[in-house]
């Protein structure tokens, strides 16, 4: 490929971007952002050039789309429109089934690759980007069909990712989705209420508090502009996570000062453990 | 003061010796531990040597009690049957309130100073102690009368305090002890409570999660040896914030999908950001 366009250069547009071209990408990385955000990527050297979203859509040979979903739904029929045969679209949305199925639509089959990178920090936007935000991460792809993945610029963007140090992983979009209310959307509900009810309560104005405080409220950062889409678009999965997670708290009520609560303790040490575990 | 003496030599007792001696204590510092702990601690440096505990009792100008909260309460009367006059004895247990009580029973009026650092780390033990844990973290003291604070062994122990680079604050235990309910326990619980959860769900086996996961599941790795003695001693004020942090993630999945779900986030995102902000 030759030409790579990135929609929506923000924290994790503009990191594809800065580690495209650490991992040697030699062509030319196209921006349509805001001119704000265009002007600043292109300061940091992020980007090559500003493009108009058609100009773009009809040059590039990959097309990633980072914007915030409802903006990625919004900008689909047009970019299969215009875009050139052979040319890979995918995404980094953070839930699936919504995009896989507005792409089925317009996409012939083979051009749209939907995906999502397990990256990111609280901090947003082109200037919190860097080249090596996807370094060991999964990064999941929800192709239509099993044999989409072994086409040549679904094979050409793979290799990418390997390059980049991501870690691929195949998904069907619902079930991609319904992980991801647990245990991303729904981490980001605690962190949010959390800090909210604090936010309510005169025993969270004494300044008194360990660091345990900052841990637990540092999601509670992130801004409503992309988890609203997320919600949106997956609202069954992300409500059964959060009345699992109140029955979970409410036991542990019930179980204070049982044994019961030192096993809930345990079996929590433990899933916590496991998940820093090398594979 | 020449000599301390410090009961229950792990994290915080362990990072207290060190503290000390990079602030420039010249005196001894006697260690009383189980005996591996205490081996350890002389590998490392971290005391001078070993002590029975009423050896160490007797001798000691400031005693420094960083045991597990009902172990505390146990060595209380020992500890106030043996301790020289003008010795100070104080403790680093994370409530106050049963603490406090136990003590005005057994010790003489200004003996007796309660103390919690608002410092920690998931890691426990010496191994973890460290000379700068208490730099620029708030350290409560709850004296039994503000004229306590006045004495001579409490205005050493003070400056020392300000020597290790802590942020001294007082308040009355009851105060300590809700505050902290708030700001460092029901944190502990909507941690352990999202892992244990989890851990129960096939959704969490894919390993499909980003940093998120991590950062609200740190706390989750803690140990039940110190937890379990923490909610046996503030039950009530726990009990009340877990109540309320139920009351408001139902809440959020009430507001799920509007604007004021919308608000909520703002109001979270505004209080996070405030306690990381100097004071």
């Amino acid at each position: 490929m030759k030409t790579v366009a990135i929609f929506g250069v923000g924290l994790i547009g503009g990191s594809f971007a800065l580690a495209l071209r650490k991992a040697g990408f030699s062509g030319q990385i196209l921006g349509v952002s805001s001119s704000e955000t265009i002007q600043r990527a292109l300061d940091l050297n992020v980007i090559d050039a500003a493009a108009a979203p058609d100009q773009a859509t009809r040059s590039a040979d990959l097309i990633y789309l980072s914007q915030p979903i409802l903006q990625i739904l919004d900008s689909l029929p047009q970019i299969a429109a215009s875009a050139k045969p052979g040319t890979l679209v995918t995404d980094a949305g953070s839930t699936k089934i919504e995009i896989i199925r507005r792409a089925a639509e317009v996409f012939k089959p083979g051009q749209f690759l939907g995906g999502h990178p397990m990256a990111g920090r609280e901090r947003r936007g082109v200037d919190a980007a860097e080249a090596d935000l996807f370094q060991d991460r999964p990064y999941v792809l929800t192709p239509h069909s099993i044999t989409q993945l072994e086409q040549p610029n679904a094979q050409e963007f793979q290799e990418w990712l390997n390059k980049i140090g991501a870690v691929p992983m195949v998904f069907d979009a619902a079930e991609h989705d319904r992980i991801v209310a647990f245990t991303s959307h729904l981490p980001q509900l605690a962190s949010t209420a959390l800090a909210a009810m604090l936010s309510n309560r005169p025993e969270a104005k004494s300044r008194v508090f360990g660091p345990a405080l900052l841990d637990s409220t540092r999601l509670a950062l992130s801004s409503f502009d992309i988890w609203g889409d997320i919600f949106t678009t997956n609202r069954t999965a992300i409500l059964d996570a959060l009345r699992d997670y109140i029955a979970q708290l409410e036991q542990l009520g019930d179980h204070f000062e049982t044994a019961a609560l030192s096993e809930e303790f345990d079996r929590a040490a433990n899933f916590a453990a496991s998940i820093r575990e090398p594979e």
